[in-house]
């Protein structure tokens, strides 16, 4: 497997005054974006939609995180050669910076769609997923990083103006609603981003410490209102609404909610875990989350 | 305020594989040590201290975050000042790099040491300085860092071996006890290192979520074992002790600790915040801490 070492930075100081800010009007303004995803498989798709992004792609810092192992040996091999590609291509393609990493840890459950989503299999995988997020975050923001926009590696379609869209919003954690593309029309995909119902509440008062509650599985029902059938197609793309929980497949979040504290959690944080508990924690920091419910982004169809 | 701008970085890949081990070999396998340390006042008995740390320089990363405001700014000057004059003089004695970083909010209450000690303002100020340590750890730490030494700016002496010590005891979390010279004697100082009692968990149990428990006041007394009564001036140094709540005055944190997602919570986080909030969050993601009682470091006697 090729790597390349950073290269030994000059023994003098390197002095980072202040985290930047992040603000509506981001690509004016300079901002910089660091694009996050875990990517246990590459699509092209995937690749070619993210390279398409009109935001300036010297703002742009990608960071992935690559499972273990011999599929992740060759996970790695396709998204190093593709990133060798575009950073050796027209300057104004390249990214500021990418980095990529691996897993320190292997996942639990296979990677098949029925048994990744199997319910009894959620604690182990979501909390997998959350460790595997910590340790990308924790690795590569920096204190220029204005805005962190985690994108799925299965998130195939999406505007190329997302970044600007998004930005445009301004709050501290946006997510786009995550629809499927499906024998010519669409379906919803992503259940992870709700708002709390006080079924869910009583449930989780209910269970012992170690126990999580994980939306969209019918053995739990938690009568929570989803996020995803709030999509109207004839709808303003601009509606906003509040969320208690997130998913992560395109969601932005301003850099200095993370810079607080707010991560992943791998264990129960009010009976949530990953990005459904990493919304409960920036709550609990201050920072509310939102949602563009007509806003769609397209996940890969297995 | 003069500010050195990072150069900007190439646009080819910049490839990270794998986040480095932590070992009880620390100097001999090269593992980096990120030195964090928020700095609300300078002390040459500090910065004297560190510059004597036998570990190999050219592994250490410095990283400092310091208050806001006119004080925040001197203070600022003065650190520069002495990264300047070290990073300049005997290749030797330079560190690999330093970070200089600024809080992002205005402290809630005065640094005189009644003020800031009164039980009233724990919460508030313990709050802001988890924002603080968070701040630093997520813009510092990076894939090649195998150990995090938190070192409060006021721990004006230690072994010049420390870091070769604490690392040499291969524990995830691991704290020194921290006491005062007075009167030609010392005195216990960091409070926040103990072992859990059940009257401190039954006192959690029945607060509400956004109450916390600190430790070392009258007014809330918890019976919680001190570890910095532990301390044994004929005891062995390298004696070790599992704790279950920590304080941020000499406290060596594997990276994957952090990395995982341990951070200090600003926010009551099973009643507790900031260091002690870390343990508890470090355990709930599998890690134990430890504390050394014979190990002594000394803060500053105000
Ligand atoms: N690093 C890493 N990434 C993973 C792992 N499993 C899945 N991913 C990636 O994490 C994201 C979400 O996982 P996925 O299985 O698609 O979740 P789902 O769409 O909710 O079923 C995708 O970008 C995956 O490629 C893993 O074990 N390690
Ligand atoms: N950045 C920053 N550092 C602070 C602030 N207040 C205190 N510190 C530093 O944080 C560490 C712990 O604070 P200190 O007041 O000494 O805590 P105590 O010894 O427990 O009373 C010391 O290194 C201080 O210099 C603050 O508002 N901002
Ligand atoms: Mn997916
Ligand atoms: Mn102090």
């Amino acid at each position: 497997v090729p790597s390349t070492k950073p290269s030994k930075p000059p023994p003098i100081e390197h002095v980072n005054m202040n985290p930047m800010a992040a603000t509506r009007n981001a690509a004016a303004n300079k901002e910089e974006v660091l694009i996050l995803t875990p990517l246990s498989k590459f699509y092209d798709e995937y690749w070619k939609n993210l390279n398409a992004f009109t935001y300036p792609h010297e703002l742009i810092e990608l960071g992935f995180i690559v499972p273990r192992g011999k599929e992740g040996n060759a996970v790695l091999a396709e998204v190093e050669e593709a990133v060798k590609k575009v950073q050796s291509g027209p300057k104004n393609k390249r990214f500021k910076k990418v980095h990529i990493l691996r897993d320190d840890h292997d996942m639990p459950v296979g990677r098949d769609e029925k048994e990744r989503h199997a319910l009894s299999a959620q604690k182990a995988r979501r909390g997998s997923m959350a460790l595997s997020r910590n340790s990308l975050l924790f690795s590569t923001i920096s204190p220029t990083t204005a805005w962190v926009f985690w994108l799925d590696g299965d998130i195939v379609e999406t505007p190329a103006t997302i970044l600007e869209d998004m930005t445009g919003h301004d709050k501290p954690i946006l997510t786009a609603n995550c629809y499927q593309r499906y024998e010519g029309g669409v379906r919803p995909y992503d259940y992870n981003n709700w708002h709390e119902s006080q079924t869910a509440l009583n449930l989780a008062a209910s269970m012992s410490e170690d126990d999580i509650l994980v939306e969209g599985y019918r053995e739990l029902p938690t009568y929570r209102s989803l996020f995803v059938y709030e999509y109207n197609e004839h709808g303003n793309k601009n509606t906003e609404t509040e969320l208690d929980g997130v998913g992560g497949t395109a969601l932005l979040v301003k850099a200095e909610v993370h810079r607080d504290g707010a991560m992943f959690p791998s264990f129960p944080f009010y009976h949530l875990i990953e990005t459904e508990g990493f919304a409960k924690m920036a709550k609990r920091l201050g920072y509310q989350a939102w949602g563009l419910p007509n806003y769609l982004v397209y996940h890969y169809n297995e």
